[in-house]
């Protein structure tokens, strides 16, 4: 009597965003860009167009309010959407902001998460413009939408790198990964122990990382200011290996990453090796929530990038039959596989 | 050491709504109106203003899947938001959609819902063109956002009716309500035997109404045929009173409502009297979810809408001193409270 039934964490996310956009038809003029990059592109007629992101953050899933303050959660929740208009080379002007609250928040709880969505419209100059507030019988669910705005010359796709561009990473990865395993280390020490040390000292940075990552809405200004239109461009909201393998797969090429290139903060290094005997390079590649940019230049354009310090080039575009390849500190070459969060079947 | 506590269920929804609006400050040129009506209003520097709106559906609060088909859902989630553009006198174009799913959900599932998203973005001419599909402890999450356009003087607000306006009610009201109640009723009866009768015959006009919401997209259209740009409007998406209410608040004015005006359909009174026992106007003033239009239009335009077989003439605005009152079959002025559906501490 059950008829076929298909496992989601079989197929994971990005297999039912395929199988979506596949069955998924436009039938509006006004549609430039549907499923399938961090924004639509909606044509206004204005000499501007139109970018629409949104994402879902759900408790337990995405944040653990017993380590997360919600005054950063409301920033954060702001600024991994503004990051996915600037990874659309946009500029995000107009946010709207659902929740579902149960019956255990109240007013003041949902006064602090707001606390830290206006910081953020004020950080990013955006402005909350409408919402949705419901009831929600367990968790905390927030939902938001973002506006922005770039002329069709400045928006940047995921699709459209091009053989020997160069791969440019802003910022260091992997740190709010780190800092997610020192707040769930807390976490379960302190239920073992409530008179236990703090092990937080000195963890700032990447705790920082973790709890209110930023939007590098700076450097799209930056580029802006120089006159750089990146060739490519995605945030790293699921680690680079996922990232470069989208970016490469979609402009139907491959890439190459040095690792010995891959930005790592000094602290990063640290706690992943001795705290929680890990490789620093596979939280850059596997750990997420960085919201970092990565980006493809034309090779012309190094020139007025190199000096930058808070961008690194960490390899190139090459043929996609050269694969998406990682060269290892010890000059050995490995197919970079994608990872990602696959949250389906948690 | 508990800081002061204020439960949202004693503020309600529009009390909270109050709240955030009043905090919250526009920094960009752009924002033309923000919180506070059906949708913002954001200028895109073309003939066309943007309309952006956005609703969040969760299960057990909006939705019991025991009777709801997913089909059903998928397209209702986006017939409301559509309806929130029809109700600024905007043409809806395109829609993201974000899921929170838990591993109850196969792929089969997930697919019935989409078949209805699709259903519903054929039926109104609007693309789905992202959205964020995430897991989710235990029910269903769904989030809509919607994207519309207009030309300034096309635009309707809440909060621009003048005295003497006549309002006007499209199809007829409570049938939705109705709907829920046997549906509900058919729940109950069913868990307490198995083999019971369905008493669903014939009421399939009232179940649709709940199941299957239009948004009344074929109104905008209309009116734009003959001209007429409505004084102010909104959606009834919470029940004529809570609606007249907001109407002639925002716009600093009182209401009367006649009664015998409310369209209310043949089978909605039988079914409010004899299965339920309750006043049908009851239904039609507190029924949430019918997802008609309340406008009001200057009285120069009642000639050429005065045979329009779907729109009900039910009232005026008056002085806000006369307050926001329903003359009763019987004579009596009575005021109008709001009920509206205030779903918090359920």
């Amino acid at each position: 009597m059950n008829p076929t039934r298909t496992e989601l964490e079989n197929i994971g996310e990005f297999g039912l965003i395929d199988r979506i956009r596949q069955k998924t038809n436009y039938q509006n003029a006004s549609t430039l860009k549907g499923i399938g990059d961090d924004a639509a592109v909606i044509e206004t007629g204005g000499e501007e167009k139109l970018l629409l992101s949104t994402d879902m953050l759900i408790e337990k899933i995405h944040f653990d309010l017993t380590y997360v303050p919600l005054k950063h959660l409301g920033y954060k929740a702001i600024a991994v959407n503004i990051s996915d208009i600037a990874a659309m080379n946009g500029i995000p002007q107009q946010v709207t902001v659902s929740l579902g609250l149960s019956n255990r928040f109240a007013l003041e709880a949902v006064e602090e998460l707001y606390a830290g969505i206006r910081a953020a419209c004020a950080q990013y100059k955006v402005d909350l413009v409408g919402g949705d507030t419901v009831s929600s019988p367990t968790g905390l669910v927030i939902s938001v939408s973002v506006v922005g705005f770039a002329k069709m010359e400045q928006i940047v796709y995921r699709n459209s790198a091009k053989m020997g561009d160069i791969i440019c990473v802003t910022g260091d990865l992997g740190a709010a990964y780190l800092g997610l395993q020192i707040l769930e280390r807390e976490r379960q020490e302190f239920l073992g122990n409530p008179n236990m040390k703090s092990q937080l000292e000195g963890k700032d940075y990447l705790i920082r990382r973790q709890l209110k990552p930023e939007a590098r809405m700076d450097i799209i200004h930056e580029l802006r200011e120089l006159g750089i239109v990146p060739t490519s461009m995605i945030d790293i909201s699921d680690g680079l290996a996922s990232e470069i393998r989208h970016l490469a797969t979609q402009s139907g090429l491959g890439a190459k990453i040095y690792e010995e290139k891959i930005p790592i903060h000094r602290l990063s290094y640290e706690v992943a090796t001795q705290d929680f005997a890990i490789q620093p390079t596979t939280c850059a590649l596997n750990g997420g929530e960085d919201y970092e940019l990565l980006f493809t230049i034309n090779p012309n354009d190094f020139e007025k990038l190199k000096n930058h310090d808070d961008i690194s080039f960490v390899g190139y575009m090459q043929e996609a039959e050269k694969g998406v390849i990682l060269q290892t500190r010890g000059g050995n070459e490995v197919p970079i596989q994608a990872q990602g969060w696959v949250h389906f079947g948690k």
